[in-house]
């Protein structure tokens, strides 16, 4: 008999992946569909008129349209029958969330509202939401709310309530007819087993990192919301129905409408959702607690899962089952990585960094005296504040594009020493480092930087499709132990989402170079102390 | 009968200029000339062996022979007879410095001394006395030199004791043969007046800015020397022959041999010499107490005459007569301006920066929040510091070159600001900016930013050819009043050098960018104080 399959599907930022990986980890086939729509940051569909700036919006429809498509697709060219798929994981951007009404309708989708902007789906990087970020942040800071704590003291601009709450504000009317708020990642997998309102499954990973909930204490309590506003209040108390559960843990099973036009079995298991970059750490085979996973991307997305609770401060998503069912999640990210070396290309006329790579990695620790802080779009961890802005100190006449290029590479190191220092001292233990995403696969100077500024070595996964395996790891557990052979989640990524034996790639930590970082790491705080707080020097 | 013309010559780093101009202000010709060796940098004449980094040396032939070429050209090209020439005055890069016999000969054209690079002379820019120069401040403030505060509290590396020390270390043979030890304009000034060493003239401009000397405590004394280096406090007794004199007193009159070999009247009066940058002061036609003369160039030096002594603290020279006869001379600089520009420019990948110009005028005051400190060759006023280097904060995703080009315009006005409030501040008036240098004719913008952070009009002098008009101005009042007619030497630069009616270009300050740039120069010093001192925030 052959091994199970799983399907894992991967909503990214223009497009779903779809991929079906059996229980070895053999990777049978992956088909990716474009939204029709992409990002909707100019018009609404059909419209002429201009959306303000800052805003992000997606349609609900292309979500569904390119999943069926990529996964028959995927299907066709692995040349197997649906029926020896066994189980459905997803992952999605977040927090891409939506109104809909009891029955799940988008509200985007309804005549009455479709010119209407803010009915329509808010991707992850929608910004709308500057007045309510900061009110909210005010008023929680002001009543001393407990849920601050686990988010490092600082409410997102991107997250579940500044983007509900600007809806109430700036488009009451959607507000009054929005039934029920979810994030994307649980309404497509609402979408996927159907059902009532009141059982849809809410996936613990979301609603903890995105939504202030937390397993002992809920949602932000009515009084607070009160506070904020009267009908922020009313919509969390009436409007978030649904039942919590962690990603693999079983959402439902097929529908036979989705199953048909998916062209999959009916009752097939679907997996509760995952947050696309936390779908990396099963995704790359490393589930087990104490394994940093660094998804480097544009920004950059550092996981870990512990067995340890531990309140760290500056450390903004600690979620009791966020990521795998059983650990404590902790989120971690630097704002800008790939986005500020694209950037810095940019800046110094590049069309690509070949020119100067060599010299940069000729250069000595420390960049000649250059130093770097990377928060060119603001700084993520710990200090949650993406107004705050980076800087190239140092600089002399005797420096080069590739100082300021080797500066960066350095800074970005610095900030991950920075927040692996902050869990350690915070009591959780890192005993293993996995780099994922596009940038180590055409970086490998940067994680050589890494690894020097950590000391410690760093695995580099070769896979770049960890997202999409790890749905199909999710996917796999839902199947349940008698058909995957797996008793725990640990064990189903080890086996399905490992690097091969012989490929992997490890870099190794140089101690020479990482006793020439150690004053420099302090230079680093120095300047981020600065930046953070001018006012401090006189 | 004609005016009187005046031969004005200008050493500066690559070549000579001669200038003829007459009492009326018109002038008659200029001719360069190259000097034949230029800067020494990587071997000496004739020879293969590398000097060391750092070394920047020149030949006493190429002086004389250069300002030979150029007179006579000159002349030739006015088409006047030499008879009419009444006076001569010459303006010299310093500390540019050399040993010589007691008769003038430079050791470097002896034999026994040719081939040691320590025996030809250093030019200005020669940075080989970096230990000398750490050592002679660190032993002026154990003791608590009094000439210390005349400097603002530092010895500059380019100034003449450190580089007659970096002799007596490196090259004692060179050091024990030295007779005489005396800045180029000095030296040159003797060879166009002979006589022996003991009546040579020095200028007050040169000792008093490069050589910790002042008319009341003469340089510093033996005990301050003997504590450095017993050689040291040796060769300022006996090797520093010669009568002290400001620039547009007499030095003497032209020899024989000099007169033949320049094709000049022997006899023709000849001023005490003056440093390039110092000569636009009456060059520029600003020759008046409460004038700030900007020389923007690759480096800016501001100077400033004035009735008042006041001892302003991180103002590096105030000297008596320094500039002009009977007033003191402040000056004050910034260590990077033009070179920080063309820096920028080659770092940004640009051939120039007229693609980006526009859009950085229409950038509002700050930048959009970049912030730029000018320190890439280190701060000169006020904190004398060549060590420090500068920076770019504020950088986010959101910026891109012209963001850059216009926060280090502002930095470089930021810059001129500190200064200027530093002169007020400490009682000394500024009543009138003119800016002269290259820089203004090539780039008004960086003018007109200059005025608006300073609320403060500037008047752009239209010459570029300040200094060696200067030259000339001291050559007109050595002809004494009889011949040139003028009482005082602003009563001569006014005639001679001021810009012609209806050619000023006066760059207006704009009261609300004034208003606007008020927070972001504490802003700037703010950056400046973390720099300096980044041990200062915790």
């Amino acid at each position: 008999m052959p091994p199970p399959i799983s399907l894992g599907l991967d909503f990214g930022t223009e497009s779903v992946r779809a991929i079906l990986v059996d229980a070895n980890g053999t990777q049978l086939a992956i088909a990716t569909s474009e939204y029709v729509h992409g990002q909707i940051t100019e018009r609404l569909p059909g419209r002429t008129e201009l959306l303000p700036p800052r805003y992000a919006l997606q349609s609900p429809g292309d979500w569904i349209d390119s999943a069926t498509k990529a996964t028959r697709d995927a299907i066709a060219s692995a040349g197997i029958s649906p029926s020896g798929i066994l189980g459905i994981g997803v992952d999605f951007t977040s927090c891409t969330m939506l109104p809909t009404t009891r029955t799940g309708k988008p509200l985007c989708e309804l005549d009455a509202f479709k010119n209407i902007p803010l009915a329509w789906p808010k991707l992850w990087k929608h910004h709308g939401a500057l007045d309510q970020t900061e009110r909210l942040n005010r008023i929680a800071r002001q009543r001393n709310e407990s849920f601050l704590r686990r988010y490092g003291g600082t409410i997102g601009l991107e997250w579940f309530f500044p983007k509900m709450l600007e809806t109430i504000e700036e488009a009451p009317e959607v507000a009054k007819a929005a039934e029920v708020w979810l994030e994307a990642g649980d309404w497509f997998v609402w979408q996927l087993v159907g059902g009532p309102a009141e059982t849809l499954t809410r996936s613990t990973c979301q609603a903890g990192y995105k939504a202030m909930w937390s397993a002992t204490e809920g949602y932000p309590s009515s009084d607070f919301c009160d506070a904020v506003h009267p009908e922020l209040a009313r919509a969390v108390a009436e409007c978030l129905p649904g039942m919590m559960r962690s990603p693999g843990e079983r959402a439902g099973l097929l529908s036979s409408s989705m199953a048909e036009r998916l062209g999959l079995l009916e009752g097939t298991p679907v997996s509760t959702a995952i947050i696309d970059a936390h779908s990396a750490v099963p995704g790359v085979g490393a589930a087990e607690p104490g394994t940093l996973v660094m998804v480097l991307g544009t920004s950059s997305c550092h996981m870990l899962n512990s067995k340890v609770l531990a309140e760290v401060p500056g450390v903004a998503g600690i979620v009791d089952g966020g990521i795998l069912p059983g650990m404590f999640g902790y989120e971690t990210g630097q704002a800008a990585v790939g986005d500020a070396f694209a950037w810095l290309r940019r800046l110094l006329g590049l069309e690509t960094f070949d020119a100067i790579a060599s010299a940069a990695r000729r250069l000595p620790p420390g960049a000649n005296g250059v130093l770097c802080l990377d928060w060119m779009n603001g700084c993520r961890t710990p200090l949650m504040d993406g107004g705050l802005r980076g800087a190239f100190t140092g600089l002399g006449l005797e420096h080069g594009p590739e100082h300021l290029y080797r500066a960066l590479m350095e800074a970005s190191a610095f900030g991950l020493r920075w927040i692996v220092e902050l869990l350690r001292d915070g009591g959780v233990a890192i005993d293993r480092l996995v780099a994922t995403g596009g940038l180590p696969h055409h970086n490998r100077d940067i994680v050589e930087v890494y690894a020097d500024v950590l000391g410690l070595d760093i695995e580099i996964h070769p896979s770049t499709q960890g997202p999409a395996v790890g749905a199909a790891v999710l996917g796999m557990m839902v199947a349940g132990p008698k058909i995957s052979g797996f008793q725990s989640v640990i064990e189903a990524a080890k086996a399905m989402a490992s690097a091969p034996e012989g490929k992997q790639d490890i870099v190794r930590a140089r101690p020479d170079r990482t006793l020439l970082y150690n004053p420099l790491y302090q230079n680093y705080r120095r300047l981020a102390a600065h930046t953070a707080n001018p006012q401090s020097t006189t």
